[in-house]
């Protein structure tokens, strides 16, 4: 067995083959009452939160990551940022036939360690195969669900709100960029691509009115700050000089005429909180290991008709940060 | 809008119109705790069962059904087989670029449909757009999670259990021969493609010791007995005039040289039950609508050292039913 056949997807002898050969292998010891169609498992609490994402990843592999890590993060992540702790995993798999199995190998691995580090039990998981050209290479579709802890929700944003950053932005566009084929540049660049919800535990254990959490992946900064300057129905003022872009980023984003808030991330994420206990916040994950966190800006009321995310130098001279338009680039996630 | 673009995938505001534009105006009606990059659910009962599948079938659109009926028929109907009732969904959408809006609408419309006959909630959905010629048209993966009301697994499968086959054979599997481009069979066959747990409801509220369930999707009936034969480390004796197969599949396989206990089906399940239950439950699945419910066969005490399927006509003579090998037809579902 070298590549994957189409007779792998059939649903008989193949696919048994397949999934006890290859499958088992890596990701057995992360089932939880599995073996037929589904999973089980028991509830004795009172909400749950659920996350579903497809990712289309090009290149498979990149610095710092690759389809099977960002599968698992991503969608725990989504989880993490509705203030829940991820628990349960589902992995659905599209082959293309032809696929050589040792990929297939190292993206399992790749999925078990981060499943391991995240104490996740899957609970359901489907491959299918399809014919050489209907899909290029493996797509991988996963759905987190969490237990939460302390409600997220964009419903809370409100006026007065400090708007902190977890770290760095634009690690993950960048690399992706340079990852692919038609651009050589040479980097040391890594993805950002992390798990976040151990940065964020203890924050969730505090009372603190954590307003509203959310990593800033396709569309980068500029995304979700537009998207909750809507949902506040406020302007969000963001100080520039607060954000941290790394070199690499800042070069690649100059050398190809992009803007790094535009940027896909994997391991940043953004919290909205009263402004007065922001600064508690930012001490709670300094101390969870995001040494570079801080507040980068505030909502405030609409200084136009529409609300604007606007950015602030520090010559004090403003732009608005619009909205990312057009194709930024494909096959990020 | 006509075509899906690549900046309907990007995360920005081509991504919101999409979403506004098309996806909310099937499915906002039974968005639940939606808007942002998941749901939440609250839960007061003890048990959940979970499935997930992704759906790649060509041609989208076929007799009886199209990929959207199919992705919320066998996410749920696969919940159900563990014997729960489907609550909620999260889906994830692959569209490639070029994909009319049109073909969209017509799937979500059918989506909607569906998730509407069975009362559903959606709790999480992701759309990504890939460049022409990395997937074909349209995937979808959806995961259920339903409230488990009479558990059902294969690890109760025992000697002497009755086996209960809820409808005709080979419908689905048929279809999509025939759909196919390649094949010019006329034929008013069409799918089977239904969502079951309205038949089981009444079953599952009884006391009746059900078994095991399972629905004869890819690898048909010939997977499910081989693996609960292998399951259960016991021989199954079919009574094949038992099992109604249509004309047309009859027909079908005839001239493709196929076997109709192999082909998929998207509308049928085995039941297992002791047998002095099955008359009970045939009788329940009659009243439920499942007129052409029989019992088939039984388990019973291997006759050789490893567990077969065995197939007896009606002149007595037997014959061994294997698991389906090799390509029987990718993308059935």
């Amino acid at each position: 067995m070298q590549r994957i056949k189409l007779a792998h997807g059939s649903g008989g002898a193949a696919t048994q083959e397949l999934i006890s050969n290859v499958f088992e292998k890596y990701l057995s010891s992360f089932l939880q009452g599995f073996g037929e169609d589904g999973g089980i498992f028991n509830v004795d609490m009172g909400r749950l939160a659920v996350s579903t994402d497809s990712y289309v990843v090009s290149p498979l592999f990149f610095p710092g990551g690759d389809i099977g890590k960002l599968s698992i993060c991503g969608s725990c992540n989504d989880v993490a940022m509705m203030g829940a702790k991820p628990k349960f995993l589902t992995l659905g798999f599209i082959l293309e036939e032809g696929l050589e199995i040792e990929t297939l190998q190292k993206i399992l691995e790749s999925m078990a360690q981060e499943i391991n580090k995240n104490d996740l039990k899957i609970l359901s998981a489907d491959t299918k195969v399809v014919p050489k050209g209907s899909v290029d290479k493996i797509f991988i579709n996963s759905t987190a669900i969490g237990e939460i802890i302390k409600p997220c929700s964009v419903k809370n944003l409100a006026n007065g709100d400090a708007i902190i950053l977890s770290s760095p932005i634009g690690a993950h566009g960048g690399v992706i960029f340079c990852a692919r084929n038609e651009i050589n540049l040479k980097s040391d660049l890594k993805s950002d691509c992390r798990s976040l919800f151990c940065f964020l535990d203890s924050l969730l254990q505090t009372d603190l009115n954590l307003h509203a959490l959310r990593d800033a992946t396709r569309g980068g900064l500029a995304a979700v700050l537009n998207e909750w300057a809507n949902s506040a129905n406020c302007d969000i003022l963001i100080q520039e000089d607060e954000i941290k872009i790394p070199k690499e980023v800042g070069g690649i984003c100059e050398i190809l005429g992009l803007e790094a808030y535009s940027l896909a991330n994997e391991g940043a994420f953004l919290l909205a909180l009263p402004k007065d206990e922001a600064k508690k916040a930012l001490e709670i994950l300094h101390q969870a290991g995001l040494g570079d966190a801080s507040i980068i800006g505030e909502i405030r009321a609409k200084s136009l008709s529409i609300p604007r995310v606007i950015l602030q130098n520090s010559w004090g001279s403003m732009r608005f940060l619009d909205n990312p338009v057009g194709e930024l680039l494909p096959r990020i996630c």
